[in-house]
């Protein structure tokens, strides 16, 4: 089923105003319609999708408009993979300067990340002493046991988000399922997270943890 | 050893600048200092480690000091565990109404942590349920596998979660982990996920998936 609207359609079906849409199209956001008439345009399937993904992208991953183009731009171009993945990462990730870390912070990721491979400039090694230097400012000793089960639970994530990925059958589809798991995957596993603490905590505790 | 110092010092020492620490001192997020004149006091270890968790809270957790307050006063009260992380998580975790989720979205959630025993208003659960739905309407099909997968992940960080807070060995410290391990863990992971998939794609694809 193909199915054809017009803007005050395409409008009520993702819950973004037209004004919100028009500022889409001037911006590139959104590919122009096809035109019907001399003032008027229609739009697919193609363009409500791409709508909920620059909401996934701006309200859950709180990109500004003009990193969304950057992402939607490298989800376009036919990038290899992993160059698609470090556009998305680099633009939804904070950027953190190198020359702010200190060597014990990064000694405890490298610990844990051990056998990665991962570059020295690689983002995610970066945040991650951003994080373990926040701990420890914060008066929070960071155990190397709780660390390497982070990471372990990482790698899983990581080859999931992978296989999934493969899943996709052509390469603008696996573009975009990188920018959109980026992003979103992020926010599942956070809330994934807190099912399972209050899960084990009950389960440790029983219902007496909650009075 | 116990380091006494002046406002400017505490400024010093943390990075806040003096007007900051005056302003956390009025919202009273920071205890005050012990008076040493009249117009002068001295501030200890302790102050130094609460402004650093304020700047967690707020710089990297994102929270306003209403929030940051909230939660610094359920660190202070002598709560339980259960209910120390339950405002922990409801304060940094972005409130879902359950009436804006579909029974399609919730089904996919229940499934993958079936056996969790989470209560029907679990926040993690209808976070969940929200990122499904905004998968979904960017056209990004979400594979059973890869859900479950997620979840046996978020199982390995909270039991690491739970054994950190119990290697704590008083109740305020406890909360103190809660609380900051609750807005640092997030970020943490999410760094890691990136330096794991980095990794992956290389492992997977060589070095030529960067080209």
């Amino acid at each position: 089923m193909v199915s054809i609207m017009k803007i005050s359609e395409l409008s009520q079906q993702t819950g973004a105003s037209v004004a919100t849409i028009k500022y889409y199209l001037r911006e590139g956001l959104v590919p122009v319609g096809e035109r019907s008439a001399p003032n008027q345009a229609t739009y697919g399937e193609a363009h409500v999708r791409r709508i909920h993904m620059i909401r996934a992208l701006t309200d859950v991953g709180g990109l500004s408009v003009a990193e969304t183009r950057r992402v939607l731009e490298a989800v376009e171009s036919d990038l290899p993979l992993a160059r698609a993945f470090e556009i998305a990462q680099s633009t939804v990730s904070e950027h953190v300067d190198p020359e702010s870390l200190d060597a014990e912070a990064l000694a405890t990721v490298d610990a844990a990340i051990l056998g990665w491979g991962c570059e020295d400039d690689d983002p995610g090694r970066l945040a991650a002493a951003r994080v373990v230097m926040n701990f420890r400012q914060a008066g929070q000793g960071i155990a190397t046991r709780w660390f390497a089960r982070y990471a372990e639970a990482a790698q899983l994530v990581a080859e999931a988000d992978l296989d999934l990925v493969e899943s996709r059958t052509d390469l603008a589809a696996q573009a975009e399922t990188v920018v959109v798991g980026t992003v979103l995957g992020d926010a599942l596993f956070a809330a994934l997270r807190r099912s399972a603490q209050a899960a084990s905590t009950i389960r440790r505790y029983g219902d007496s943890a909650r009075e």
